[in-house]
């Protein structure tokens, strides 16, 4: 699937890919063009992809991709069909490539396509209040309404009964049906992600985005960036409480409760009905499983199972916390 | 009294709670006219109130209500005068009927009666900013200041001297006099409380409010939320840094001092000269006494005495902290 | 250096900075006239200047103030040239001269002085969205983009390529080259200082102003709060993630990454290429050193040295926390 929001500036030929990166086509390269950059189970026989890390070497022998972004000690884990770009730092090389097909996806500059509400034609009828900005590319459902001051930049979708507040920033986002957003939130910006170097960091493009699937409450003053290659993602009749920050790619389950300023940090993937105590952090790349509770000001620092009540910091099993602590 | 700021949109007929509730009169109630919903002390004989916790007990025996939803396992502390309505969850179903009586204390969506500033009389000179939005039941004392691009939705009651700041959002909420609401505050939304069901949370009504007293000043970026049966309350000269957390029906006495992000969960009740330090989180349904100091990045769950210093997570004594800590 | 922001309503006779005080002239002062009140190194011979706490005893010999806000058991620091005013509460005496001196630098009151961006006339081009307000005494450098909504107060000055992002609302600032503020941050508020009292705190004056320094980013949602008498700084090349508070008189260094939702309070200093992780905090007057790493949630309430790792509530050495927590 091509990608829905982002304006793919490809295609490149090889040789300026390699141009991109500083390097030398030593391996007599055709000058194939190539389409898009995908993760290693997306690609087709006509993108780039990228592999960094033993833990996907399953996928890397599934790659579809004609070349692929790696490092030195990875090459021999690419199947044949697949030629390696060996480079030293291969996410950094990946996030130039990216940058490539996807410039506009860098840097979240105010969105100059926005015209007033009154001025934009519906399919549906919406209830609206005051100063109200809509970008290219937005749409909504049935039986919408949109608070004052709302902004509403390029590439969001919204379904049926949606009520969004005052005073909210939303782009780069698919909003479900029967959704609510409650004032002061912002929505779909790029993650937290660049390489730091000393003089300017080079910022990490995020061409992901964020789904709020059906049912779902999102409370006032909430940030919720998009991901970065893949999407950020909040589940079915999932309720967030105020001052929540969810970061990029992150992904939670259905049914799930968090409370007042939790903070999850990037990619890290929440379970279905899991409940989330206010203040609560969690820390990038977990897993969390299903019926997860998670007590108030816990510090989570590694997975939890299915089932599991933990409290603490760091956090471990809640009676246990609480024995200790009497 | 009755409630300032939500429409009461009965009287109803027993029978038609019953319906409400899905039970049958097995009790042959006279089809009296129920006027309102109200907590057991307030409640007159024309009203209908609720009884679910052996907590209230001493309460329950004073209700003047004339009909009560509780349990079968409590049903038998009524008063005389009060007849019961058994249910099996007394929370949800008092939820059902507040609803019933209060439709629009459920939902926050954006006012739909605001007006630009210009084009309202007022009784006071106010100074104000751009873009400016007043709903129906908005009043102001003298002297007061509102920034820019705030938003005053209906039901608000502000007095003398205040100083609203930019980006605010404001409903449901009695601001008396010299207070000051720096900016992109958002006051008087509905509570974090929702029955969870699993495809679609069932929202408990609001149909308390804000109360801000005298001379107090709430930080940038804070969420103060409203109560749900009773009020949320910020005592005479208290101050709060930015991005600070109020649940609903917390209560905090006077000349206290909260610094920055910290959160309080709901009917929390603090006392009067009360600091807590940064980051602190305090869990909801808990008493805080008077003089009692809370050090920054406690996590408090569980009530504290007059005149108590604490720190940690859980916090606990001061001294007993930092020694084992040392 | 006169203050670049604040108007000085000086000079004052002696007199009348006695009478503010409620001291009597048992010196026999000449009555000469008072330029400025400055701290122990900025202060001319015609100023006045304060001496608060022996930490500064090394300054107080070198000041060329000729009259000091001091306490009995200090006053024999003095040098020669400066004659001591003598009061119980030094810093409340301060703060009272500091808001005679700069009444404006007490209460942030919406700006009055604002207009539309279409009225103002601007040496560079800028590119800009709709509804944006500009106070007196702004500038901006070349090539920057102002998103929609936005309020820049008087006294702000923004360099070359800045990016601001939508509901920003910044004043007494100075933001310098390639800086991006995104969505909802409220920049150069007056910090979260006052003694308290009784019937109405006295809120401290903040004569300082919030510098940040080239190529920074700053997340949405983040309040940087100016400072009382320095500035509060962001070092070059410094990002910050969403929901950040930084209180008055911070300084950050360069290269430095702080994750979201973390809140340093005022006055502390904190090193180059230092790693924040999310939601920890660190208390008031604390130097944090070059090269640190703070794990997420961690609560720091000590100094950190140069180079060191540190995790846990309060802080410590992480490897000894991550042992401890196995």
């Amino acid at each position: 699937m091509s990608n829905p929001f982002f304006t793919n500036k490809g295609p490149f030929k090889i040789s300026e890919i390699l141009t991109t990166l500083n390097l030398k086509d030593n391996k007599s390269f055709k000058d194939q063009e190539i389409l898009d950059i995908k993760d290693l189970l997306s690609a087709t026989d006509k993108d780039i992809t990228f592999f960094h890390s033993k833990k996907y070497k399953d996928y890397v022998k599934k790659t579809k991709a004609c070349i692929c972004i790696t490092s030195e000690n990875l090459k021999n884990e690419l199947p044949e069909n697949c030629k390696s770009l060996i480079v030293s730092n291969v996410l950094l090389s990946t996030a130039k490539i990216t940058k490539k097909f996807y410039p506009e996806s860098i840097n979240d500059h105010y969105d100059k396509s926005v015209k007033r509400i009154e001025d934009v034609n519906f399919e549906n009828e919406i209830q609206y209040g005051k100063n109200i900005l809509l970008g290219q590319n937005v749409s909504f459902g049935k039986n919408c309404s949109i608070g004052h001051n709302v902004i509403i930049e390029k590439n969001v979708s919204i379904g049926n009964d949606c009520s969004i507040g005052s005073n909210v920033v939303i782009r780069n986002s698919v909003i479900k049906n029967n959704v609510k957003i409650l004032d002061n939130c912002v929505i779909g910006k790029h993650g937290f992600g660049f390489f730091p170097n000393k003089n300017s960091n080079f910022r990490y493009p995020h061409i992901g985005y964020v789904i709020i699937e059906d049912n779902c409450e999102i409370g006032c003053g909430s940030t919720i960036d998009r991901g970065s290659m893949s999407n950020t993602v909040i589940g079915d009749n999932t309720y967030l409480d105020n001052q929540i920050h969810i970061a990029h790619n992150v992904k939670i389950g259905s049914n799930s409760i968090i409370a007042g300023q939790v903070g999850i940090a990037g990619s890290t993937i929440i379970g279905d009905n899991v409940k989330i105590g206010g203040q609560a952090g969690i820390s990038g790349h977990l897993k969390i499983g299903n019926n997860v509770e998670i007590g108030g000001g816990s510090g989570v620092i590694n997975d939890i199972p299915n089932n599991s009540k933990v409290m603490g910091y760091p956090a471990k099993n809640i009676r246990e916390f609480l024995k200790e602590n009497r």
